[in-house]
């Protein structure tokens, strides 16, 4: 939770004259993003969120994680639409950051999700892969399997500091990982990183999701594994059947997985739990001096791949 | 800028089913606030401030700040206004901590104030003071002269490593004010932190006041004084005579000051300086492991104090 980049009212007017958007009513620093700086913006023409891409993030990717939203939101998926100024531009500048409006979306992300909310996030993540399936543009992820090898490497050296055996865990999962990593799954656009933060509720309902900056060009049945881990497992690395067998139900729901996806889960769940232990060890080992956000655990991570190592096939994942 | 807590949605969601403010459509907290954790609330009836009150804050307080808060408001001044539940009970309790929803104040602050802020600033801490005069409770400055040299006391030792010769010039304005210090102005309910950061403005039209958390039962003249060193100087010590001058005109223009205090704003400013001056030095030198806030730089206010020194009476203030 963080703002990096305190922003002057007098840079935020000028900001806003090439907008359409009224006069400022009021702006706050939001304690949420751990890659950017975020304001809740409200004017005379509603509420927003003005993001700043700090320098985690690749200026060259904005315009595919910008024109996915707008497309997404085109399609009826409920996420964050960029608000174009009077030049069309969605993307502009604002105290040397590159700095984007967004619609402002209602909703409230659980911290530990039920089995009810699993089936909506299921649901969702099949809407969104099946919004993407015309999208023109192509990002590759960054953040695959050939990516996690090097990220070890800086890591490496530490990591049983972190966790006795870690280092050896490791080198032992990106063994098996490179070699059996599946291809040819059928594939898309990925949000990649749907935590339970990302995705918002109202009441009961699904609201929107949000948070597209790691989107990619990818398998779906990966992003799919992505929220396996992320909203089926306690901390403690003990995982939650119902909310996975609910998850997968809800997602097959819209879209079927094909008998390769299924095939693939365990293997696909197993890398999704190695690349974000990796980041958060990287993270970890990486605190800079004056940090304003607390780095995730990576042990939460490694607690699961325990788990992921005794998973034969997919009904191991609560899948029917 | 800071969320000392952490409020799970079940937790927060159990927390507004006491109150009568619809369904729960979105919550964020804010990067503001040195004190006390603030949320950004939106709900079916609303835009809201919800305040968890950490321990600089003591809970006996509350009660002052709050019934003050709803005062003023009754009063048409444009403040926060505490909501109550329905048990009719504004302080409730959340994670712990005292916690209370006020309704949200649109508004941005200024950095750099100008002419006509300061002067609308002026009206505005007027209008505060004949609001606050028929306000029933009364709440002693814990932070006026007495307490100044028990504070200094804390940093004496280490003041010179902060700026050579500092402890030198504390010792000599403390034995000054504290043989000078005015009594008998005329006083009721002050601000005591009016700083930039706790006045809105839309478009040119200042907009509200808040913060209201250090507010007590003081002179008038002192938070004249007050505004005077937060909002007339720059961080390097320059004053800027005529923002001074519109702010008082301001003031002036609602209430006149009597001739008492018109001869003691030399010493009232120089008082309000030492006394963020102190209270600065003392967090400078005791910024807590991990802390989450960037203390702020005595400095700015000994440099206020060598202006303050030479000031002979209010003309040097730019009054009239």
């Amino acid at each position: 939770m963080a703002v990096y980049t305190e922003v002057p009212d007098s840079a935020l007017s000028a900001f806003l004259d090439a907008y359409d958007l009224g006069t400022l009513l009021s702006y706050k620093g939001i304690a949420e993003g751990v890659e950017n700086t975020n304001f809740f913006l409200h004017t005379t023409a509603g509420n927003f969120i003005l993001t700043l891409y700090e320098k985690r993030v690749n200026e060259a990717d904005l315009p595919f994680f910008l024109n996915l939203m707008e497309h997404l939101a085109r399609r009826g998926l409920a996420c964050p639409q960029p608000v174009r100024n009077r030049q069309g531009e969605a993307l502009g500048r604002l105290c040397g950051r590159p700095a984007v409006i967004v619609s402002f979306l209602d909703g409230v992300s659980v911290k530990v999700p039920g089995v009810d909310q699993c089936r909506a996030l299921g649901q969702a993540l099949a809407a969104l892969h099946a919004a993407g399936r015309d999208f023109g543009m192509t990002r590759a992820n960054s953040l695959s399997v050939s990516a996690w090898r090097p990220l070890f490497a800086q890591a490496e050296h530490q990591a049983d500091s972190v966790s006795p055996g870690l280092a050896a865990r490791t080198r032992a999962d990106l063994d098996l990982l490179e070699s059996a990593w599946p291809t040819g799954l059928p594939g898309g656009v990925i949000h990649a990183d749907l935590f339970t933060d990302n995705v918002f509720f109202i009441g009961e309902d699904l609201s929107g999701l949000i948070d597209f900056y790691f989107a990619c060009t990818d398998a779906f049945a990966y992003d799919l594994a992505i929220c396996l881990n992320a909203w089926c497992f306690s901390p403690d690395g003990s995982f939650h059947r119902d909310r996975a067998a609910a998850l997968i139900a809800g997602y097959e729901a819209v879209r079927p997985l094909e008998a390769a996806e299924v095939e693939a889960l365990p293997i696909l769940a197993r890398g999704a739990a190695l690349r974000f232990m990796l980041t958060r060890l990287v993270d970890w080992l990486n605190v800079p001096p004056g940090a304003l956000v607390q780095p995730k655990d990576p042990r939460e991570y490694d607690r699961r791949l325990t788990f992921h190592r005794q998973a034969r096939d997919a009904r191991d994942y609560g899948r029917a």
